[in-house]
Parts: C-alpha cells; sequence; structure tokens
C-alpha cells in the first residue's frame, strides 16, 4: 500500500510499504478514506533528524473497515468509523473517568496519512457512522477525530458556560475550532487572538465577537481593555508556545481558567505568586479524551448543527501529501484534507 | 499599645506602639482578642533582613470593635468579629465572583499580632459572631480566619467530593485543616503526607485513613500503592516548597487535580507533557477567600460539627509571642494562639 513516511525536516514522501496485518483478535483494519495534516505534524516537519528507514505520519481519520479481529463486538466489515488519535480500550479505570488519552493500554497513533491501518483495541476506539451518511458531512465528520474535539476538550476543561467570557489564544484550526465549541457552550463574549486575516475572518463566523491581531504587551491591554479590566474567565491556548502561554496567564480572570491544548514546547513555565497563585487561577488541558465526547457530538454534526470541517480549505490526494505539509507549514492552508 | 515587631530573622518583640486610629468611614477598630501565628509567618522569621523601624506582624484574628467608621452598617460597638486574613470591599466583581482575595479595594493584613487594630471595609471583610457564643468555641472560631478554611478552600478548588480519593501533602496546620475538610466533602480516602508524629496522629482524628511518612521516590510509591496504581484524584498541596509540588504531580491521578494552599517558595516549576498536560492534571488553588466561605462554615462550628481549633496545641500571652515563634519554628507546636 501507500503511505506517507516523514525521512527528516521538510521531507515527506509517499512510498510503498507492506499492507499492516491485523495481530490480535481485539484490532480492525480499515482503509482509510479521509485523513489531514495537523498542526502537530508541522513539529517534526520541522525538528526531525534524518530517519533513513522513515517515521509513518498522521493521526486523524475517518475509515471503512475491511477486516475485524474475532473480539471486536461493535464493528462490522463495511462500516465506515471515525477513528480518534488516541487508542483506547474502553474499559480501564481512566477510560471509565473519560481520561481516554491515559488509558493503561493507549497510545498514539501515527500511519493514518496512509491506505490502510490497524486500529488497536477497535470496540475501545473507532466510533461507527451511520449507514447512507451523506458524503458532504466526512469532513465534519473527521475533525471528531482530533480538531475539533481538542476544541471542544478546551472548552468544557475551561469551564466554559453560559455568560462566560472566553479567549482563545491561536487562529490556527484548532483555535478556530475552540471558538466553535466556546460558542456551542454560550460563551457571551469570545475573543480570537490572531492576525491571520483569512483565518480571524473564519473565527468570526464561526463565533469570535472580538479579534485582537496584537501580542505581547500590547495584545494582553487588548483583550483587558475588552473585557472592562477584568480579564478573561477561560482562556483557552491552542499553540503550545511559552509566549502563548504567559499571554494566558496575564489575561485570565482571578479565579478563572487556563486550559491548554496546544502541545507545550516547554516544560517548565511560571506558576508562583506572580502569574497563577496571587489570582487563584487554574491551569487544565492536556491531550484531548476525544473519544469520551465523540458519540455526544456526533449527532451535532449529523443534523448540521456545527459544521466543524469548515477550518479544511483545501483538499489534496495522498500523492501529494508533500504539498500538503509546505502548504500549511507557509500557513498558506489552515488545515488540507487528505483522500488516500 | 503593646504590638508584636519583627526587627530581623528571628528576632519579634512586643514594644509600644501608637494606638491606631480609623482614618477612613470604611473601618472599624478593634481590640484584638484572639490572635495566633501561622506557618507563613515563620518565611520572614527566617529571611527578613534587619529592619530597625521593625515589620508589625499577624493576619488571624477575632476581636471586640472599639468604634465604627460613619459607613459601617453591619458592625456595632461590642460585636465580636471574626476578621479574614484579607480585607476585601465585598462589592466588586472578583468579590462578587468569590475571589475576595483579589479584591480591587483588597489587601492583605499585618499587625494582628497587637492589642488594637484597624480593619478595612470592615462590612466587606468582619464576621460578627453570634452574643452569647461560648468562649471555648474560639479557637475554632479564629481558624476561620485562615487556617481551617485556607484548608477548605484547598479541598473545594481540588473538587473534593463524596467517594474522591484525596491526598494532603504537608502535615502542618493548614494540611491538618485540610484533612478535616476533604472528610467534610466526603472524602473516602485520605491520605496524609508527614512525618512528625505528633501531627500525623491529630490528622488520623481529623480523618485521614493513611498516613505516608516517606518522601520523594518511596513517598509517590507508597500512594501509588494504596491508591491501586492509579494516583490520586485530589492532591491537596499545603507546604509551598518545590519538593511538595512534585510530590503532588507525580501522584495525581490522570485528570485529577492538584489544589495548591501553600505559599510557593518558587516561580517556575514543571507543567508541561511529562508532569501535568499529559495526563491531563488541572493546577489550581492559591490565596484562599476565607471571607468567601465564611458564613457558611461558622454554623458547623457553632454546633460542633466540627472543631478545626484542635489544630493549636499551645497558648501564650502577647507579650511571650517570641516563645511561640520558637516553638513553631522547632516545630514543638503544632500552631500557637495567642491571647493580645
Ligand atoms: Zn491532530
Ligand atoms: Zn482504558
Ligand atoms: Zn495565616
Ligand atoms: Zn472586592
Amino acid at each position: 500500500m501507500k503511505a506517507a513516511l516523514m525521512f527528516g525536516a521538510g521531507d515527506v514522501r509517499v512510498v510503498e510499504v507492506p499492507d499492516p496485518v491485523i495481530q490480535k483478535p481485539t484490532e480492525a483494519l480499515i482503509r482509510v478514506t479521509y485523513a489531514c495534516v495537523c498542526g502537530s505534524d508541522l513539529h517534526p516537519y520541522h525538528g526531525l533528524a534524518d530517519t533513513p528507514e522513515g517515521v509513518s505520519m498522521g493521526h486523524e481519520s475517518i475509515g471503512v473497515v475491511e477486516e475485524v479481529g474475532a473480539d471486536v463486538r461493535t464493528l462490522v466489515v463495511g462500516d465506515t468509523v471515525i477513528v480518534p488519535f488516541a487508542w483506547s480500550d474502553g474499559t480501564c479505570a481512566f477510560c471509565r473517568d473519560g481520561v481516554h488519552t491515559s488509558c493503561v493500554h493507549g497510545g498514539f497513533f501515527s500511519g493514518a496519512q496512509a491506505e490502510k491501518m490497524i486500529v488497536p483495541y477497535a470496540d475501545g476506539t473507532a466510533v461507527v457512522v451511520p449507514a447512507g451518511t451523506d458524503e458532504s458531512l466526512m469532513p465534519s465528520l473527521l475533525t471528531l477525530s482530533d480538531v475539533y474535539l481538542t476544541g471542544y476538550h478546551a472548552a468544557v476543561r475551561g469551564g466554559v458556560t453560559a455568560g462566560t467570557t472566553v479567549t482563545v489564544v491561536g487562529d490556527g484550526a484548532v483555535g478556530l475550532s475552540a471558538v466553535l465549541a466556546a460558542k456551542q457552550l454560550g460563551a457571551e463574549t469570545i475573543i480570537l487572538m490572531g492576525r491571520h486575516t483569512a483565518r480571524t475572518d473564519l473565527g468570526r463566523e464561526l463565533g469570535a465577537t472580538h479579534l485582537v491581531a496584537e501580542r505581547g504587551d500590547d495584545g494582553v491591554a487588548k483583550v483587558m481593555e475588552i473585557t472592562g479590566g477584568l480579564g478573561s474567565h477561560a482562556v483557552l491556548e491552542a499553540v503550545g508556545h511559552m509566549p502563548a502561554y504567559e499571554q494566558a496567564y496575564r489575561i485570565v480572570r482571578p479565579g478563572g481558567t487556563i486550559s491548554r491544548v496546544g502541545l507545550p514546547q516547554y516544560e517548565d513555565a511560571p506558576v508562583g505568586f506572580g502569574s497563577l497563585f496571587g489570582k487563584n487561577a487554574t491551569l487544565t488541558g492536556g491531550p484531548a479524551p476525544v473519544r469520551a465526547y465523540l458519540e455526544q457530538i456526533l449527532p451535532q454534526v449529523l443534523d448540521g448543527t456545527i459544521n466543524p470541517g469548515r477550518v479544511f480549505d483545501r483538499e489534496l490526494p495522498l500523492d501529494d501529501i508533500a504539498q500538503a505539509y509546505r502548504l500549511m507549514d507557509s500557513r498558506e492552508a489552515i488545515k488540507v484534507l487528505i483522500r488516500p
């Protein structure tokens, strides 16, 4: 089969690899019908050391079940399934808590940018899309494998509810998803911090009530002005860099919450009296347990309540995936849909 | 009047100072009847540079109202009042949010280890104790000015509820208060980490179900063993040192919460993928807005439901306050009650 492998920074190629084979009775084999490139794929795209054997890429997918292991109960051959970016057994204490990304048998996918893929713990991981679902909904359904539900996780953990003032730091696909999620959860004021007009324009359509293009001191001043000097109840941090974190603790309202879903590119950060402690700010978030939300949000996509697939502004065949990485790296595309 | 002043590390003396005088119509003047030494008073006791003019000390008090400003509405001369460690106007957006320690007109008391004290924003700050309340309840009522409600804040922010597994890091008066608060909120398993037998014995009486004397790797291993390898839903960190913080993130369960009430003696700390983010742990806490809880918890002390004053194991007159600091510094006393 064909699969996208990364061989070093900036070097993604589609190559022929052996077809994956089911090894355990709890696994399923799917033919990937929709995949995409994630902002987090750009980290290795910038920094991966030369790797002659290649690294398989991609963790967001929709596919059709081609084969199931003997113990798989909820999927049958021919089902269309959404596959979250992390697999989970669905039964351990952490899955029962709704923290599927910490599943004791869990792990993070790589290899969705390919024609086929093995889904471990298929019952606990994949969610079936009703037969007959219109193909036009597939981009939005694909966002339930990661990006929309990552934004949703940010909003849920941020305590967003009716009347909340929310600031979203970052105008990438996750930030835009967080705007939409905050709107769905009833936020009244939604400030989007970002400076790429194509993105912030979409952000406004998705629910942002205010746009702040400034960063640093000027960005802080602007958010404080919009919030009447009080700060933002929830700050949804969808970037992962230290400047975004610093922005977040400076604009969060006393007693408010910073919810991070951008993979932190730092380990240590300010949390003492001058940043979080003094104003009783809460820091939360992490890899989104999208499986915990997927079944609840799926109907909202099917009935058209939300259209989170709007973050896809380009579509390319798997063969052209190198171009997809280039478009996202240069920020010419927000998020590129891939058709294997 | 007599007041305790600190003139440098280890140097606390009772000296004669001018009586305080009401300056603003919102203030009240109280005669302090109960005060105490706080664990946080030991920070300057260890590190204060020589200060010839002296620094007034103390922030936990009960007193009798001697005089009120023209605008004070809820207190009258002769009332016995509990004075939280922070004053607050009771009316700003942050006070209405219940984050009184971030009040726009607020501040932190110093000067309660004295015969008299001014209470700013008396209506928003002080809470009247019903006339005729038995003197034997005063030590427990005094803990509502700080220590018990600081422990309570840790437990509330930690999300402690029926069935929660809680670990309290620190066996000082705040840690012991957090044990009692966790018990009141319905925690099932309460692990107290500390190694001073007199304190952990009291901890057991207040509700601790398990004691862990070990620290570092051994302490982590012990807590993981007690929690069946899952970790603790809530970790209430009542120390403020980096080792306590490290302990906390290593034992918190995925999706769980670290709630800090020990004043952080650090600004930067691990919060990235390897500490908080990867397991979706929440970091919360801060200076306890005790005024937000005081009226709700007061009846529990008055009717004997809780007896948080048990953290006081010594009592001394104001004249002997230097001895009180010594006893707490050497850990011979958990917390010393002071009678001005
Ligand atoms: Zn992704
Ligand atoms: Zn699991
Ligand atoms: Zn105190
Ligand atoms: Zn206030």
